[in-house]
């Protein structure tokens, strides 16, 4: 997700959070992935916000895409520079507004920020597990957090909600335990990556994999794969804008010096922009996390998994409550794909919003600021809460 | 451009054909270059086909992009597998009909196909030039071509024609030498990158420059950056290819595997494919022209270089008639790009023919077959050259 989101310096915050952790699938109980192997100890980092209520019946969980982790909203300390990757959206009185709800946010596995993934240590080995982390799925990181789900006693969930990544975990979890989810938001996401959004992970896979550092993923005690990692964000962020946010924020604009450098140096801010990205993401994140969580959304097919290749048929046992939000700028996961999703569901009587919102910043615009936005959804979630009232 | 151009087995040839060399800008006469440098001798690898008729009024250039070559069709021994890289466009009765015209293709200075370029033997170190080669612009490009031109006595030049850079260095002609361009013809091309462009092209560049064997750019001794070129390259493939031929060509099919390998091995035909593409790269071109050519390319700005900001004002002193060609699906340098420089083009009254050609195959369309296109410059050609009959 990008940073240079503006965040609301006005807004309320939800002020000071902690991060949490909770382990389970203690061997001999591993949890069995989808591929068959097992993993275990499992240890998912969280974090929540506001208030269970006495009814237990005003969760929400908050499922973030590739690079996020549980920091959704809040500060760690008073000395923090800058809140949660999405504190726009969540707060007292914000779109998803902990007054009246309350949210946990769980780093998805095979992560690097704080729950099991290829850099955890494996405690066969008592090395980092590397690339002997099993390849785990859109499925098993869902699987994961409906333990959590279990642990803090949530029987049901008002509303999962994510974007991107974290948007495929939300049909996931719509379709894997209907029972469970009272309505969902998967906002700039799709069913299946495309050919295209396959590509590109797989050059950024690439580029991590061509970083001699990487030596086949065993780093941890030496120099870390930084150069590859950051050719593989640059990537990713060009991605997540859009040919106009691109001529917006950047132009053909140079850097400092009033004329070209004649060299390879940076002369656009568009290249310093990249580099910039490149660099601030080597300091935290790990490039086997990045290898592990594009393949999991490439392998990702909801309408393969369950539904012998059809949309209709894989939603058919959903009992959730949607609103669908797509983008008009967005290229990676652009709003044909959302539109395929909300016609699959309405062909099985769903109740569904659908909303393509207007805005210039492509993919990234759905960690951005938008009042209409999170309008839309403080509209639904206080319908779907007001619906589930005794 | 693509390998997987599917060349007309069946069109008439030219036949074979031999790559020939001019070299001029002996020491003390070097070329002044733009950045101010001097560069020299410099050698242009070109190839003709068809006959200058004794008018001398039926030449016709043609530009090539980014990793393109002099071979622009025809075969070099009967041995050859594959003819040069637009073979369905240049021949006998072809859009580029070589009974009619004598048509010109020579490598671009910067490149490594025969021309002078960063792995030419700089003659005063006796090593080649790596990062020693001066960064030379399309008007480089474009004023060796001119030596050339010069050198064959062709004195005007019925048209200029080229797709992507070849694009630039239509515009480039047109706009530097109004006296010697009849016609040009600008295909899938644009008078300035946008961001988004220079943003791809940056990226591939640090994949390169990211691969240790890069060296700085010394590596003609040891072992290439072939792992840094080939992902520069895969990123260029997206480019080139759109979300509808990617979706079209690939789709989510798996290779020869029946289900996923559940590690890093390519399993779509899209991973394989970008992964063909990079490793067949590397076998033919150089990086170190990668980098000065996509560089190049990224500082190319008629608008500023010659109307302090304005294309109506850059084209004002233009003769040449166009005909300006763009396709539907090309997201690098997308239909509005073309379309601005048409009407900057009108507004100075110049004679302009514009055609959006609806076309999946993204930025690559221009490569492919496409009866459209062949009778569009074959129509266009034959009125201009008709035009100019005494």
């Amino acid at each position: 997700m990008s940073e240079y989101i503006e965040h609301d310096k006005n807004g309320v915050s939800v002020g000071l959070v902690e991060k949490q952790f909770y382990t389970f699938a203690h061997p001999p109980n591993e949890m069995i992935l989808e591929n068959g192997t097992k993993l275990g100890p499992i240890t998912l980092a969280y974090e929540t916000y506001g208030t269970l209520n006495p009814r237990r019946d005003n969760a929400i969980l908050i499922l973030h895409a590739l690079s996020g982790d549980s920091h959704v909203a809040g500060y760690y300390s008073n000395d923090d520079s800058k809140p949660g990757w999405w504190d726009i959206m969540v707060g007292p009185g914000k779109g998803i507004d902990t007054n009246k709800y309350f949210v946990v946010c769980s780093n998805i596995l095979g992560s690097c920020m704080g729950s099991t993934g290829p850099c955890t240590i494996n405690p066969e080995t008592v090395l980092p597990y590397a690339l002997d982390f099993p390849m785990v799925t859109i499925g098993d990181m869902v699987r994961a957090q409906m333990a959590l789900m279990d642990y803090l006693e949530i029987d049901k969930i008002l509303a999962v909600i994510g974007g991107s990544i974290g948007g495929m975990q939300v049909l996931e979890w719509c379709v894997k335990y209907p029972q469970k989810v009272v309505s969902a938001i998967p906002l700039a996401s799709t069913t299946r990556h495309s050919a295209l959004a396959i590509a590109f992970n797989e050059v950024a896979r690439q580029a991590i994999m061509a970083d001699p550092n990487w030596n086949n993923g065993n780093y941890y005690s030496g120099d870390k794969p930084d150069l590859g990692l950051a050719v593989a964000r640059m990537i990713g962020h060009i991605t997540y804008l859009s040919d106009e946010s691109m001529r917006r924020k950047f132009g053909r604009r140079l850097q400092t010096r009033s004329n070209f450098s004649f060299n390879f140096d940076a002369d656009f801010q568009v290249e310093s922009y990249l580099r910039y990205q490149g660099t601030k993401f080597v300091e935290r994140f790990d490039a086997n996390s990045f290898l592990y969580i594009t393949k999991a959304a490439d392998y990702y097919d909801l309408e393969y998994q369950y539904g012998d290749g059809s949309a209709v048929k894989a939603f058919s046992k959903v009992k959730a409550k949607f609103l669908v939000v797509s983008f008009t700028s967005d290229w990676l996961y652009p709003t044909y794909q959302s539109k395929a999703m909300v016609q699959a569901m309405k062909k099985n009587g769903l109740d569904v919003s659908f909303c393509e919102i207007e805005a210039a910043w492509g993919h990234d615009a759905f960690l951005l600021p938008s009042e209409r936005l999170s309008a839309l959804i403080k509209g639904f979630l206080g319908r779907v809460h007001g619906e589930i009232q005794p």
